[in-house]
C-alpha cells in the first residue's frame, strides 16, 4: 500500500524498490539512535548492505534522504482507517501509534525532535512534511463531517495533535503501558469532553 | 504563598528560606542544562552563591536536590485556581503552563525527562511526586464536580494529563506559538468534545 502510493505520488519505483526501503529503514533506524547532527551516510549505508554510492545517486543530501525516511512513517502510521465511524477511526490510528510507540526506534525519533527540533535543517524538513501528515487526519475528520458526527467548529488538526500528544506523553514522557481501555478514554473524552450535558453544564 | 504552603508541610523554613529558594532554583537551572547525570552540587552552590556544604546539610543526595526543586514548581505552576468554572480554572492553569514553558529552563526540564525519563533515580523522584502533582487537579475537578460541571466516569487525570501534552507537545516538540486563542480551542475541545451533540451523534 505504500509502495502504491508512491507511486501515485510520480515516484517511479519499479527497479530497486527493495533497496529503497532498506535504506529508508535503516535511515530511521541510524537517526533515531545518532540524532540528525550524528546521522552518517556510511553507517545507513552498511546496515542497509548496500554501496554508500547507492544511498547518494538517489539522495544526494542528508536532509533529502531523512525527508523521505519520515515521510515513510507517515503514510504508513496514517492509513485512513474508514471504518464508518469516527471513533473507530481515531481508535484504530491511537492503536497503530501506540504499537509503533513500543518500538524503541519510536521513541529514538521523538527524542531527535524534542533534543534537535531547533535544527533549521530538521525544522524545514518538518515543515515540508506538514501537508503529508495531515491529508489522512483531514481525510477521516472529512468523512465524520459527512456523516454529521462533527461539531461545527472543531480544528480537526488539533483533534489528531492532542490524540498524538496523549500518547506520546504517555509512551515516552510517563513510560506507562497502552492498553486499550486507556486508549478508549483518551478518544472518548476527546470525542464527548469532560462537560456534563443536561441543563448543569457551563457555557462554553 | 508558596511559602506559606511550605511551612504548613511541616518544613520549618523561618531562616534561610531564601537561601533554601536560591538553592532550588539554581537546582532547576542546572539540571535542565546538564541533565540528571550531568548535575554537580559545585555547580548549583556556585550558581546559587553559597558554599557547597550549605548544600550537603540539608539536601545529603543529589536525589533528595532535584526532588525538593521539582517540588517547588509544582505548587506554583498547579496552584488552584478555583474561579467557579471548570473552564476558566483549566484556562488559568493551561496559561501559567504557557508562560513557564516559554523559559528555556523548562525547555531543558522537557528535554531531561524525554531523554533521561528511565533512569531508575530520576523515575523514583517522579514516582515520589505524582501524588503531589495531582492533588491540585483533583481539587479543582472535585469542585467542579460538586458544581455538577463534570460528566460522570470522567478520568480527572487523564484530563489534566491530555491538557498538559497538548501544551508540551506545541511548545517543545511543533515549537508553535501558544496564544489565547490556541489556548481556548484546546480547553474547549477538552470540555465539549468533537461530536455533535443532537440526533446526529454517534453513539459512544
Amino acid at each position: 500500500m505504500v509502495q502504491a502510493k508512491r507511486k501515485a505520488k510520480s515516484e517511479p519505483l519499479v527497479r530497486g524498490e527493495a533497496v529503497v526501503r532498506g535504506v529508508l529503514a535503516a535511515t530511521l533506524r541510524e537517526v533515531a539512535r545518532a540524532g540528525y547532527h550524528g546521522l552518517r551516510i556510511e553507517d545507513v549505508a552498511a546496515l542497509a548492505g548496500v554501496n554508500k554510492t547507492t544511498v547518494y545517486r538517489r539522495w544526494p543530501t542528508k536532509q533529502e534522504l531523512v525527508r523521505d525516511a519520515l515521510l515513510s512513517i507517515a503514510s504508513d502510521t496514517f492509513a485512513v482507517a474508514d471504518s464508518g465511524s469516527l471513533r473507530e477511526d481515531l481508535l484504530a490510528i491511537a492503536r497503530r501509534i501506540a504499537a509503533r510507540g513500543a518500538q524503541a526506534e519510536y521513541q529514538g525519533l521523538f527524542r531527535l525532535f524534542v533534543v534537535e527540533g531547533d535544527d533549521p535543517e530538521l525544522a524545514a524538513i518538518v515543515r515540508s512534511l506538514r501537508a503529508n501528515f495531515e491529508a489522512v487526519p483531514r481525510a477521516v475528520l472529512e468523512a465524520a463531517e459527512r456523516r454529521g458526527e462533527i461539531a461545527p467548529g472543531v480544528d480537526a488538526n488539533l483533534l489528531f495533535d492532542v490524540l498524538g500528544a496523549a500518547l506520546n506523553r504517555r509512551l515516552f514522557f510517563d513510560r506507562a503501558p497502552v492498553d486499550d481501555a486507556w486508549l478508549q478514554r483518551l478518544v472518548d473524552l476527546l470525542l464527548h469532553g469532560a462537560l456534563a450535558r443536561g441543563p448543569a453544564r457551563a457555557a462554553g
